[in-house]
C-alpha cells in the first residue's frame, strides 16, 4: 500500500511553521546574511595543500621531473583563488560578527585582503615542507614498526592532523578568521586528535596512534616531543584547593618543554604547569604541578584490589601483588 | 609481466564455494529477504534534516527570506519520502525479527505505519530547534576560546553528536527501530561520540572535545550538563564485593543531574548511581557510587612515583611531590 | 573588488620555489618513482570484500538466490584484478626501499607474485566469514541491547574495525607490506580503533563502543574476549624500577587469554604481561605485570578528595565515602 495522500497534504502547513522559526534574533540560520566560508571548499583546499607537501602519494600518481611543475603550477593557482574566496567570506562575517551589523555591507576590500592573506599563505610552503619532515622523520624515529617514512606521510593519522594544524596555525598566525579552526576539526574528526590551531608546537613533534589527545589553545610544545593516544593537555577549569587560588589569565594549558615524552592517557592540566625538558610521563598519570626537567613520573604502584573468582560469594582476599 | 589466466581460471570454483556459505542458517546475509534500511539513505536524511535545522550553514548558500520557503518546502517533500521508505523497511526487517519469519509477507501497512512516524518527526522539528539552540548556547557559554554561536553550529563536534542524538532520540521515541541506532553510529564515527539514542538527555547540554565520549542506553541526564573528552557513563556489568549485590534490572547507566559538570576522562558507572546538581567530577576520576548535590570530587593527591633522571642504574627516589 | 593581478603575478616564482624543494634526498615525495599503492584502490578492495563478507547490507540490495552468483562472481572477478595491482605496487615499493634503489626497475615479476597473493586472500574467504560469524554473534552474546546479528553486521563499530584487521591480518600472513597498515588505518579513522594487523587475535572477538582502543602489534589474544572503549593494548617503552631490567625483544605487547574481559580505558602493558585466563580487568585499571587466570582486579577504593560546595573560601573536607 502507498503512503496516505492526506497525511502528507498538511505537509505545506509544517513548512511554514518550520520557516516561522527563522526569525532574525535565531542564532542558528544564516539567512540573508553574507555567506560563510564554505566547508567543502575548505576540506579541498587542505587536499590540494596536501598534494603540493607531498607530491605523488596520494590523489595524483605518475608525476616526475618532466611534470610536476605543470601540476604544481596549476594547483597554485587554483588555490590561490580558493583561498582568496573563502579567507574573504571569514573575514566578512567576522566582521559582521565584531561590528554586530546584520548585513555584510562594508567599505572594506575583503577580497584584497583576503588575497594578501592566501598569497602569504602560499610564500610559506617550502618552510612548511621542512618543519613537515622533521615530523615525518620524528615518527620514523619514534616507531619501531615504521620501515620507512612513506608509511608516515601515507597512512599515519598523527601526521595527517599535525599536516593541518601546521597549516592551520599559519593561517592563524595572519589573522585569518574561522577557517584555522574547520581546518582543525576536520582533522579531529578524521584522526581523532583535537589540535587547536592556536597552540605552538615545535620541530620533530610525533603524536603515535593519537585517538583521544587533546591540545589546548595555549600550549606551548617544544621539539622533539613525543604524545600517545588519550593524552589531554589541558586547562584546569576548576579552583583547586592547594594554594587556594584561583586560576586565570589567558594562558590556561601547560607548557612541554624539549623532548619529552608523554605516554597514553596521561592528563596534563593547568597555564602554569611546565614539564621540563627530557621528563617522561608515565601512561594514565594525572598531573596539575610542574614537573622539573628530566624526571620520570609513572604512576605508583596500583591501588588495586585483586579477587580470586568471579563470585562474589567466595571472596579470597588474595595475598597477591600486581 | 601479466598475471597468469590459468591461474585465473579458479574464480568461478572460487565463486562457487563462496556463494555456498551463504545458507539460510547463516546469520551474516540478506539474500531473499525484505531489504535492511539503506545506510546511504539515512546518512542522506540526516543530511537534509540538518539543512532545515540550520539553514544557510553547510549545503546550500545564499537563501534568504524570498527562497527559503522553497528550499524548505522541497526539502520536507523529500523527506516525508525518504523518512516512509526506511521507517517501513525497518519495521517490516523488525517484524520479521520477532516473529521469527524467513520471509517479509505480512498484513501489516508498514508504508502507512512508516508514513506516519515521519511525518511525526517532522511535525516536532521546530521543537528541536528551540532545545538545539539551547545546546549551541550552552557550547557558546562553556567554551572561552569560542567567539559566536555559528561557530559551533559549524564545526563543534560535540553540537554535532548532540543533533544526530535528538534526531534519533525522536524516531526511538516513536518506536522506530534500527534506525536510530544507525544515526547515533554514524555520530559515532564522525565524532568518537557515542550517545545511545535511548538516553534521556535535558536542554543545554554541551559537550567539549568529545573523542571517546560514551552515554549509555539508559543515561538520565539533566539541564545544563557539560562533559570533556573521554568521559564514560556505563554500566556496572560485573559484580561489585562492596555489597555483595549483583546490579541487574533495567536502569545500568547513571543519572546525572542539573549543572553537573564532568571533566576529561571521568567514567561514572552503575544504574543507582546518582550525581547530584551541581556537582563538579574531576579528571580521571572514577566513580561507582552517588554523589551528594553542590559536591566536587577530584582525584587526591596522585600516587605517583618521581625519580630524577632517566637511567635505571642511577635512580635517585627524589624528595619531592608534585 | 577583484584580486588584485599584479599579486598573482608571483605565482610562477613561488611554483619554482616549491618544485625546487623536491629534491632525490627529499623523503616527502614520489617523483618519477613507481607508485605506491593507491589509497583510494585499497578502500574500494574493503568495501567490495564486505559486500561478498556479508551480502545484502550495504552497497547492493535486492539480492536473491537467482542473482547472488553473478554478484560475487563479478565482484571476485573484479577484486582479482585490483589486488593483483595494489599487492604488486606494494611488493615493487617494498624492493626499492629494501634494495635502496632510487628506481623501481627490477627482474622481479612482481605482477605474478601479487596475483598469487591475491588469490591466495580470496581462497580464505569462506574461512573469513566463519570467524566473522563468530564475532559477530560475541557481540550479540555481550551487548544486551542487541537485538539481532543483524545490527552487529550493520553498524557496529568494533565489528567493523575486527572485519578489516581480520582481512588486513590474511594480507600480513601472505607477505604482503604496505597495505595491510593503509586497512587498519582507514578503519581507525573510521572507528577509532587502531588494531595493528601484526597481532594475533581468536575467535569470538567483540569489543563494545570502541573508540581509543589500541591493540600492540605483538598482541596474542585468546579466544572469547572482550574489549571496551579506551583499552590500550601496549608497549612498555620506558624502563621499569621495579626489576632494574630493561624490556627489550620482539614481543612488546601483552598476552590476553581465553575469555578475558578488559573494561573501559584500562591500560595493560608489556611484552611478558600475561592477563590469565578468565580474568577480568576493571574500568581504569593501569597493570604492567601478569594476572593469574580467574582473576578480577579493580581500581581500590578510589583516593579522592570530597569537598561540600564548589567555593574554596568555604572548604569543608566531608567526612563521607564515594
Amino acid at each position: 500500500m502507498a503512503s496516505d495522500f492526506r497525511l502528507k497534504e498538511q505537509l505545506p502547513n509544517l513548512t511554514e511553521q518550520i520557516v516561522a522559526t527563522y526569525t532574525k534574533d535565531d542564532a542558528m540560520n544564516h539567512l540573508g546574511h553574507c555567506a560563510l566560508p564554505s566547508y567543502t571548499a575548505v576540506v579541498d583546499i587542505l587536499l590540494d595543500l596536501k598534494d603540493i607537501l607531498y607530491p605523488g602519494y596520494r590523489r595524483k600518481v605518475g608525476l616526475h621531473a618532466g611534470n610536476i611543475r605543470y601540476h604544481v603550477g596549476s594547483l597554485i593557482d587554483s588555490l590561490h583563488d580558493q583561498l582568496t574566496t573563502q579567507i574573504a567570506c571569514a573575514l566578512r562575517h567576522e566582521h559582521r560578527v565584531t561590528q554586530k551589523h546584520q548585513d555584510c555591507e562594508s567599505d572594506v576590500d575583503f577580497e584584497a585582503k583576503g588575497q594578501a592573506m592566501a598569497i602569504e599563505l602560499l610564500v610559506r610552503i617550502p618552510e612548511l615542507r621542512r618543519i613537515l619532515a622533521t615530523d615525518a622523520q620524528a615518527a620514523y624515529d619514534g616507531d619501531p614498526a615504521c620501515r620507512t617514512t612513506d608509511e608516515v606521510v601515507f597512512c599515519y593519522p598523527g601526521f595527517a592532523a599535525i599536516t593541518v594544524y601546521r597549516i592551520a596555525h599559519e593561517l592563524l598566525k595572519l589573522q585569518v578568521p574561522f577557517i584555522p579552526r574547520m581546518m582543525t576539526e576536520w582533522a579531529h574528526q578524521k584522526t581523532g586528535i583535537d589540535i587547536h590551531p592556536g597552540a605552538t608546537i615545535g620541530e620533530h613533534f610525533f603524536i603515535d596512534h593519537g585517538t583521544g589527545v587533546v591540545i589546548g589553545e595555549t600550549c606551548e610544545i617544544g621539539d622533539h616531543v613525543k604524545l600517545y593516544q588519550g593524552v589531554t593537555l589541558g586547562a584546569l577549569s576548576f579552583k583547586t584547593d592547594e594554594d587556594g587560588e584561583l586560576i586565570r589569565g589567558t594562558k590556561r594549558h601547560p607548557t612541554i618543554e624539549n623532548s619529552v615524552v608523554v605516554y597514553a592517557n596521561a592528563t596534563i592540566l593547568g597555564g602554569r604547569t611546565v614539564v621540563g625538558k627530557e621528563s617522561v610521563i608515565g601512561s594514565s598519570v594525572w598531573i596539575t604541578k610542574t614537573v622539573p626537567p628530566a624526571t620520570t613520573v609513572t604512576l605508583e604502584k596500583p591501588q588495586l584490589r585483586v579477587r580470586s573468582g568471579k563470585d562474589d560469594e567466595s571472596i579470597d582476599e588474595m595475598n597477591f601483588q600486581i
